[in-house]
């Protein structure tokens, strides 16, 4: 109803009025479906596990103010989103520790990787509370295996450490396998639920960053609860939430449009690497996100030289 | 233009598209215009200095963020909202020391007082960072006087330690002198205005707490670029602020509103202390924000005595 009437008046005044730190249960219900959609439907999410935060960033770290202490360290392969230097270390003073993956095997994460880093920060005296990746990966654009992150879920209840999975690409994928989810494999017998954690978002699967929607989604209630608490820091606007609740529900619209978005990245995704062929330039075998690996060793001056590679990034950026 | 036509499709995907840290223009501009209607005209602001945050929640915590290193000490007058233990302190670890304000003198905030906290607080080996207190006050509905704020503008600038005065509720005030915001006499030639910083709200001055606007206004630049910075933890939904630069650049609408606002609360406040006053309870004289602050003493069991005010809260609450 317009704002006008007074039916709508008394909508303004509902949507305009606080949202207690749950959020509008409508919009949590919808939230919870539409990441069982954005995965395949090969997995459903507890609307009473859902907590809002300001993006992606916000849940990024607000999962460290829950996790870890100043100091304290998370595990994350590298190359990685360079911004989680802001987003997990800024505020919280958290350390992070890259898991070195490299070109040889095209830069997969394994287990053995994740152990030798945890390894040798241990033998540093760090304190290792968790690892830390995205899947599908930014910016490689490529996405785990299931067998593999069985391992790396099995990997952090021995080691008894967290796991935190930012899947904010989740329905991007294009082409390949399914995309797996460690809410597939949270139920697996040797895994210890408690420890694991997904942050969320609909700024890049809807498209909607300015709506700042970020989700800190965790199996373990006590994170639950302190998150929840931590939301007051970067609720979500209750017109947005009031707004989403109606676009999410749409089952016909939700379902086409992700459909829809993930054949138009496959599209443009050959049409941008078959340039970038032409032009003599090979980039890693990816199958999600918005983003091309490009292999420029060739254009270097000095090959293995750091000095060259950051000589090839001011002749690209200037 | 509805979502469903070409023209409004070309708008939805402006509005949900990502707005860069300094806002939407519009947004920023009519924020700053509407922070002037709401101290009475009296004062103008800079659209450059408005930074967003989530809520005046997140305002607070991201200019202690900005200003203070854990440990450091904040002097907060006493009473004061309950809440700021949470937004001042609980992530950013700075560390509340109270100014006692007494009832002696119905609560008033005397440069003194600050004085004597500020003294105490060195001498336990503190480094104490600034003075912080809502005006008008929360809880006590209060408004400081201008020779008051201009004293302790005087004393900070003395000191060189910072000043944030959270300005939420300059709008309530329904009866007696004009508010006076730090924004009028931060000019004064004693005053460094790099010193001052001004938190506000949406919330309550327009009654639209979902709609999470929390503002960090500063006169100092660094702590402008840097709040902006921490701003990506808690930008406002680009939806809302297109609808909030529309909906406050209707001047009309706006000083009705601020008018009919302000005079309801004068009437409701009064309604209710005359209510309580038949009942035989008394309170401060209050003239702003939704609060009233009741003299309770004569039901005590066992006059100054904590328990027995423990055990009166008890028997209101239960």
């Amino acid at each position: 109803a317009s704002v006008c009437t007074p039916e709508g008046v008394h909508q303004f005044s509902d949507i305009a009025n606080f949202q207690d730190y749950h959020g509008l249960k409508e919009f949590r219900q919808a939230i919870a479906h539409f990441m069982g959609k954005a995965r395949g439907g090969r997995v459903t999410f507890d609307p009473e596990r859902i907590v809002m935060s300001g993006g992606a960033t916000g849940a990024n770290e607000t999962i460290m103010f829950c996790l870890a202490d100043p100091g304290d360290v998370f595990l994350v392969p590298s190359p990685y989103y360079a911004a989680f230097d802001r987003d997990l270390r800024w505020r919280t003073g958290v350390e992070i520790v890259p898991v070195h993956c490299s070109s040889s095997n095209n830069f997969k994460l394994t287990v053995e990787a994740v152990e030798w880093a945890y390894k040798k920060a241990v033998e540093s005296n760090k304190n290792v509370k968790g690892l830390l990746f995205t899947n599908p990966s930014n910016p490689l654009g490529t996405i785990l295996d299931k067998d593999t992150l069985k391992n790396l879920v099995r990997f952090v209840t021995k080691k008894n450490i967290h796991l935190v999975v930012d899947e904010i690409y989740a329905a991007t994928v294009f082409a390949g396998e399914n995309f797996v989810s460690v809410a597939e494999v949270v139920k697996d017998s040797e895994v210890n639920a408690d420890l694991i954690h997904i942050v969320y978002s609909l700024s890049k699967d809807m498209g909607l960053p300015g709506f700042r929607v970020g989700i800190v989604y965790s199996y373990n209630d006590s994170v639950v609860s302190c998150a929840r608490k931590m939301s007051s820091f970067g609720l979500v606007s209750s017109q947005t939430q009031f707004m989403l609740a109606s676009m999410l529900s749409d089952d016909s619209f939700v379902d086409n449009f992700l459909m829809e978005s993930s054949k138009r990245l496959g599209i443009r995704h050959g049409v941008f690497t078959l340039g970038l062929k032409k032009a003599g330039i090979n980039c890693l075998i990816s199958t999600a996100g918005l983003f091309v690996w490009m292999d420029l060793r060739h254009l270097l001056r000095v090959r293995n030289s750091f000095e060259s590679e950051i000589e090839l990034w001011h002749i690209i950026i200037d």
